[in-house]
This record gives structure tokens, sequence and C-alpha cells, in this order.
């Protein structure tokens, strides 16, 4: 590969396209005649302004956002939300939440602070294998919002349908699957992201966010987590993540240089299927997550057992490819295969995949 | 200049050193042979642990922070802070807050949200020329803390004592003088800053708390705002704002090979020196601050009215010296001339200073 990088199959931070890192490389010491880096320019300057602009009207653009829904550039990652949307959104003090992972039990626990929280679904029972049906979710008719993670990273699962919630609003945390696929956004109250997975660089958390939701937040709450002011401010209530924004920006070119998100979709589910496909057929390696609900981002695996597991991330590493241990919680293997991930990458994966099952079964 | 550079007096972001900025652009593909940009490291990896750990303990080394201090490196800036500090630290549901500029006076308004603040000293009479001597603070001996800007970016006035407070712990916002001198950290419970001017880039805060101070926090306040488990995870919680902090690695790495914070103290006063030199000899240019409260990092003046302060920034443009305009509250100029300004910015702008007003006057 290009200047002996890596094949980096983490869950995040993770892989940013080279044409995006060479560009932000390039216009290091000077960006675009200004005679300054984007890290060096005042948040008010009109140099950085364009920036900015041009980098919302751009999400707005490849996500194909609606009028009536605002885009917050906000500090602190998807955790920051966590907090945020109960001490914004919870109007009537109840929420539902779905857990289908660690952080949509982590964004649970935040929300119970704040107010009445029910578990609509818990995937505990399942070590997180499955996202429920419709008819598996518990839903409160009177709850502010129900909140769900779309893919859940850890697990490697993904919900693959917008539950019906007699007129519920949802708030979705699309960390890890955001940008990766067509999505309507108007099937959502909320959608957020921390941008270090298919956004961007850690420190970033990407708020999507119906206007009609931005009314009255709890009293006496810190102010970067008033939706409403962000919003009154356009993100710069103080100064945001300017360079985790302008990253972001570079990465919303590249994609809409290559047709944007129908070709990323068609692009992610090629890059899955070379690995899901194998898997199935094979009989030395398990997957985790339910034929149903498998995340086109995350694919999560063993092999027979934990010393081949081993085995098998050692040799992986010794042909570049990082990161592909599990998470703790689920062992094995975790391929994160984000946007950014070439086909190439993981062309090499499920080649070494083949060899090591045959070395080892 | 390098590359076509400018010299950039912004208030923050603001200027970075040549150095840092090539060293970043030349890792951006493959840093250190790990094969990725530290943009892209898992932030659990050992790599980026490597780097973590570096630039806190290069920080520790710089400032000679005594080891029963911790080091946070958290999301939001100084803004975030303004939060955290009263819901962790005012324990007795008290705090005195001196009102030096508007961002301890923004400070003091989000402390007010949480308990009981008394302005121990405000400025706004005398339009924020004047930092309170000691006989001027109103200080309650059963405060909490006391709360203080060490430097006012928009006034261009630095503290140059430290009060006396009976016992009251203080805590300073040192986001706009950071770095730029020694500083005995043991006169404060905790000292905290926004990185994007002396530090880096925005979006991170670094706090600097000693650690008796970490403990009991408000209850049910958001998880990111609880010094104590920030501590417990060391600044890991979430993924922190990783890239920041390897670009705050980078400036330390540059401080201290310029000999530390003495060094940048010698520079600052040579390069503040030059500014204020001119000005007090000029009966054209008159300065904002008390001759004895001028800070050494902004330096704020005018000419003799607005048309001339206009055309002023005008012909500084053109002479490739960027963001000399003065904050909306002052008027006038500002040159805000943190470590990274050369002194040969300094020059450029005290000789176009002479020549403007000789040309004007």
């Amino acid at each position: 590969m290009t200047q002996n990088r890596v094949f980096n199959f983490s869950a995040g931070p993770s892989m940013l396209p080279v044409p995006v890192l060479e560009e932000v490389a390039a216009q290091m010491l000077n960006y675009e005649g200004s005679g300054m880096s984007v890290m060096e320019m005042s948040h008010r300057s009109s140099s950085y302004l364009e920036i900015f602009d041009n980098t919302k009207a751009l999400l707005k653009k490849v996500m194909n956002i609606p009028d009536n829904y605002k885009i917050l550039l906000l500090h602190g990652g998807a955790t920051q939300q966590f907090s945020m949307i109960p001490l914004n959104l919870m109007k009537n003090g109840k929420a539902d939440y779905v857990v289908t992972g660690a952080f949509s039990k982590k964004a649970a626990q935040e929300a119970a602070k704040f107010g009445d929280v029910k578990i609509a679904y818990s995937g505990a029972d399942n070590t997180f294998k499955h996202i429920p049906t419709q008819e598996e979710l518990e839903l409160r008719d009177d709850a502010s919002y129900l909140h769900l993670c779309a893919n859940n990273t850890i697990y490697g699962t993904e919900w693959k349908y917008v539950p019906e919630t007699n007129g519920v609003t949802i708030v979705a945390d699309m960390s890890s699957n955001i940008l990766s696929k067509p999505v309507n956004v108007s099937d959502f109250g909320m959608i957020y992201a921390g941008a270090q997975k298919n956004m961007g660089i850690a420190g970033l958390g990407v708020v999507i966010v119906r206007e009609d939701l931005l009314e009255a937040h709890k009293e006496n709450i810190p102010v970067l987590m008033e939706y409403d002011t962000m919003a009154d401010n356009d993100s710069m209530y103080n100064t945001p993540p300017a360079f985790s924004i302008y990253v972001l920006g570079e990465v919303l070119k590249w994609i809409d240089g290559l047709g944007g998100l129908e070709v990323m979709q068609q692009r992610n589910i090629e890059k899955a299927d070379l690995i899901y496909d194998y898997l199935d057929q094979s009989d030395f390696y398990i997957a985790h997550s339910d034929p149903a609900n498998r995340s086109l981002m995350n694919v999560t695996f063993t092999t027979p057992n934990k010393d081949l597991d081993a085995k098998f991330i050692k040799e992986s590493i010794a042909l570049g490819m990082q990161n592909l241990k599990g998470h703790r919680s689920v062992g094995g293997i975790r391929a994160s295969i984000y946007n950014a991930m070439p086909l190439e990458g993981v062309q090499t994966l499920v080649n070494f995949m083949k060899k090591f099952e045959e070395e080892n079964k």
C-alpha cells in the first residue's frame, strides 16, 4: 500500500481514506493560500466559516437531510449525547431505550439519571447476537422518545428496519454506520454520531435534529449541553472542534466524489459479503451475530478456540493487518470495515482466513 | 516566511510552531512506521497510549507539576470546565469569582446555575482595563474556591500575582497564557485551559487538578462532567480528543527542545516589550490595559479613531499580518503574540505601526 500503510481494522478511531489524509497533509502549513493551517484559523474568520458552512451543506446533500433538521457539530463525541438527549428531549420525563450492546446500555444508564427509563428490549441474554423484531419491542406510547443504537460496534449487529412506534420519535446513535448507506432521515427525530469511525476524527459529535425538538430543555443544565443554545449559536457558543469539522468536510468530499451513499452502500455490501459468504460455508469459523442482523461495518467471528483466536491475531499482524482482535466481551475476531477500508484489505483478510483454516482445522 | 505563511495574530485558534505543523504533516499517512495516521489509531492501542502517556509526562515536566496533581485531557475546551468546576468543586455550595473579562463573566454566570456565586471583583466599570489588587478583592473565607482568569484575551490584561485567600483554593483559567511562563502549580487547586491558543488545537481542555479535590461531585450530573470518573479512567471514559492530544504533545516537544518555560517567558517578554515600549513613547496609539496588568500574550490598543483603526487593519493584511482586529467589545487593534509567534512577526508589526503613525498623525 501507499507509504507502507497497514490495513487497519480498528473499530474506532479507524481507517481514513488515503486521499483525505494526503489532502490534509498537503494543506497543513498553508490551507488554500490562506497562509495558515486550518488548525490555526480563528473559528470566526471568513476562511474558516467557509469550511464550516461547506461541511454542513455537504452533509445535508450527502445524507439528503430535510430542511426542517438542524445540523450541530459538537464537542465530546457520542457519549456527550448520551447526557444531552435526556437533558433536552425527555420532555415528559419518560423515555424507552433498546439495549442491543455496550453503548446503548451506557446511553440508557446515563438517561436513567434524568428520568424514567424503560428498557424496551435487552439482548443481554443472547450475548447481543440479536436485534429485536417489532414484536419483541415493549414500547410505551407516552415515551418522549425511543432510543436505539443503529449499529453495534462490539457485537457486529445492525438494525435492518425502522421500528413502528405509534408516533413516538426515534433517536438513533449511528456512530458506527452513519454515511455507510442511505438513510431516510425523516424516520428519526434525531440522528447522532461520534465522528471517529466513518466521519473523521475523535472529539466531534455530529447531531442531526428535527427543529421542533429543540424547544425547552431542563433548567440549569451545563450550557454546552443545551441543544437550543448550540443551534442558536450555529454550534459556536464556544470554539468548536474546528479541525475535526474540517476533516469531516474532507471525508464528505471524498464520499460525494465517489458518488455518495448509494455507492458507499454497494462497496460496503461487496466487502461485507466477501467475509460473511466465506464464514457461511466454513465449518471452522463461527459468526457471532444472527444472520438477519449482520452489520455491514463490524464483522465478528471466532475460530474454534481461544488459542487459535490468538494465533489468528498474531499471524494477521505479521501480514499487515492491524486491530483484528475482538472486544474482550465477545472475544475472537472483529473486522471493522468502514467506508475507508479498501476492498483489497478485505480480500487480504479473506485470503488469510482461508489459509489459516486450511492450516489449523 | 516558509511556504508563504502569514503572521497570524489571531486570539485563538492561533498560530502554531512551524516545526510542529511540519512534523504533523510528515507523519500524516504513517506515524513513525505504524502504518497509519495518529488520526486512525485506536485510543486503546499501544502506539496511541505511548503518545498519550508521553504527552502527559512532558506536560508534567515542562510545567513542573507536583505528584499530587492529576492531568486530565478532556473534551469541550475551557467552556466545558465552566460547568464542571461548580458541578464538582463547589463542595459547600459557595464560590467566589473575579470577573476581569468576558470569559470570567461567562464562568461566573455558569457557576451561578449550580450554587451561590459571589463576584469578588468586577472590572466592568473600567472596561476591564484593570486587574484587582489584593485589597480590592472581597473574598469569603467559606467559599469552596476562588475562580479567576489568569489572562484576559479580549482586554489584554494579565494577573501578575497570586492572591492571598486565607486557605481558599484557587481555580485558574489559564487558556490564554498557559505555557507562556513558569507557574507555581502548587499555588492553585486547579489550572485549566482550552488548548487552542498556546497548546494546540480546539476541542481539547487541559485540566491540572490537585487529587484531594477529586472527591464527591454533585449527584446525577452528566458522566463526562465527573472529574473523578475522568481521573479513574485516565481521561478515556470515552474516546478522548486523541488527535488534539497528539498535537499538544508535539507543541510540548517544541517548547521543551527550546529550553522550556523560562525560555518561553524570555521570548515572550522580548516580543511584548517591543510593542509596549513603542506604545509608551507614542502619542498616537493608546494602550488599553493598565500598565501594571499588561498581558504578555494579547496586546490591545487603539489608533486615534475608528476610521484609522479600520485603515490600520486593512493595510496590515496587505502586509501579511492577519487577525489584528480587536474584539468588538474593545475595538481597535489586538495583537495576540502567543509562544508560536516569531519575533520577526512582532518586528514586522512594530515597523508597520511606526510607518502608519508617521503617515496618519
